[in-house]
């Protein structure tokens, strides 16, 4: 086996763009491996340029596709771009491969796109750190814009809430009621709405759906984020001369084809300017930051409560619990109370 | 507003199998309310009868009409059923209450079935503990059969494989690249296979590509779960007299006309039969209470952290990292101090 790569030379490496040394600090970060933290805090004070842009969408809206256009619209203008793809959908698999690879050809040859396909089998915790990680790492690499790509479906669509500075919701024609259930929940995200696939049947059914719901939901809208939202609000509050709103935006787009991509672009771009102005942007970078601190807190506790676990006891707990001479609640305090001493 | 009932009047309603007090008492459990652990507490020694059937599968497959016609299915061999539907897709709408009504129509005034959405704003980890108890509630609540269904995206299919019995994975022909994805991780984890639609374009190659997948994964078959799959594979070894292995079929269903559910039924019942002749059953009630414990004391570490957390810490190192005077995991170590101390 070669030799692993020092983890100081990663360093230099990325922080000079080299993407051999960003590909390996990802799996580094990915991995959990030793220097992961190490890595994070040495490339931390590069970081704060890149615009951050989730885009999420349930599975069958193309979002990917719309992911590709977009790179390409952005070198096309000489930007520099980092894509991060997020698979909480795949913990066993190792990710969206097959969707990376195709999508790499495309753009391979380019030094100013980087793609890669975020998964872990350590849970959606472990995957939440190394995705926040990760684009610190495409930040501090020096990407002008960093997409976070992630399949709208649980925790994931709150995850990218907390680390995007603009959320791109996907959505797309006839995808049936269960779909329809999930917009709910991406519709209190999103700053873009782009319906893929508009040259479908039903593309104006989506878009007038979605504006109607924009117009109702704008009514009862309330923060919802416990910590980062509040963070937001109260600064929102404090910059009372720039306290025009963003009206969210329902795009038309044809990804495959490169049908609306250019106005996506251009929402995108006001969207960031937005954030400037209203000195909204800060706030966003101060969510996004105080949820990476969560979860590397979380990590850090969960861990130690790992190595602390006697095996031995958990073991027998459950064998107690078999008997129903204890029940979960009883054995769970005996557990933390072992942690305590 | 009318006072709550008393918890000692929900636990005595809920072992007699009242349905209101068995709502309620989920409720509580889904509030996480200050009664939820002395209700959990109380009825787990009648718990342990049940038969856990997961049923898991992408937006799209039908998994909610498949689950549907099951009950219809139990019922007129009067086996008693609840169903708990977890949506984590939906965290901030409460649910797919949509697809809950219209089943709840179709079943309503049969005192033998019992039907719950479970979802939650407190987030993945705080649904899986939820919705692991209310498993719990309605094992004491005396139904025979409880049929747990939950979208196969993300960290969902990994906790429906730590709690079942029996987990049946749904697929359907024709729906794309990206959810052919998902199927990866829900392979190793399906004892059963439905492919609905059945009388659709498609089933038959859906089928094939299933049982080659089988026949490939078989091979390479390894444990996948920490602590819970090697107790089971563990204790597997033990009952050497009762080694014949579960060989998993894959059945095609058309669930709105019934088709081929009587066949799924009957996979169920012989899973079953499977898991008790060769010793299996009590090694899934291991992983199972062992998932519980494992969700109980990971919330109870994450409430007194939060708990403990002084948020103007928290809010001031999250400045101190926009100003890069520190970085997250500098800050990790100095929140997690402050909570050890």
């Amino acid at each position: 086996m070669p030799k692993p790569v020092p983890t100081q030379q990663l360093i230099d490496g990325l922080l000079r763009g080299d993407r051999l040394a960003l590909a390996r600090a990802i799996s580094r970060v990915e991995d959990d491996a030793e220097d992961a933290a190490g890595i994070v805090q040495a490339v931390f004070a590069h970081t704060g340029k890149a615009h951050f842009i989730g885009v999420t969408g349930a599975p069958g809206t193309g979002k990917s596709t719309l992911v590709s256009a977009l790179v390409e619209s952005y070198r096309a203008s000489g930007v520099t771009v980092g894509v991060l793809a997020v698979d909480p959908t795949s913990p066993f698999s190792g990710g969206a491969l097959l969707g990376d690879r195709v999508r790499m050809t495309s753009h391979s040859g380019d030094a100013g796109v980087f793609i890669r396909s975020m998964a872990t089998r350590r849970g959606a915790g472990g995957l939440a750190k190394a995705s926040a990680e990760a684009m610190l790492l495409l930040d501090a690499a020096g990407f002008d814009c960093v997409l976070v790509e992630t399949v709208g479906a649980g925790q994931a669509e709150i995850e990218i809430a907390s680390v995007a500075d603009t959320v791109v919701v996907v959505e797309a024609p006839g995808l049936g009621d269960e779909v329809q259930a999930i917009k709910a929940g991406l519709l209190e995200i999103a700053d873009i709405f782009a319906v893929n696939k508009a040259d479908r049947k039903g593309a104006a059914r989506t878009v007038a759906a979605l504006e109607m719901m924009l117009e109702t939901g704008a009514a009862a809208a309330q923060p919802i984020f416990h910590h980062g939202q509040r963070m937001e609000a109260s600064t929102a509050r404090s910059e009372t001369d720039a306290k025009e709103e963003w009206s969210i935006p329902v795009l038309e787009t044809v990804a495959v084809s490169g049908g609306g991509v250019a106005q996506l672009r251009d929402a995108l771009e006001r969207h960031r300017a937005w954030l400037v102005e209203s000195g909204r942007r800060a706030a966003r970078e101060g969510r996004r930051l105080d949820h990476i601190l969560q979860t590397v807190v979380q990590a850090e506790i969960l861990a130690r409560m790992e190595r602390a676990l006697p095996p031995d006891l958990r073991r027998h707990l459950v064998e107690k619990m078999q008997q129903r001479e204890t029940d979960p609640y009883s054995a769970a305090s005996d557990l933390v109370q072992k942690l305590s001493t």
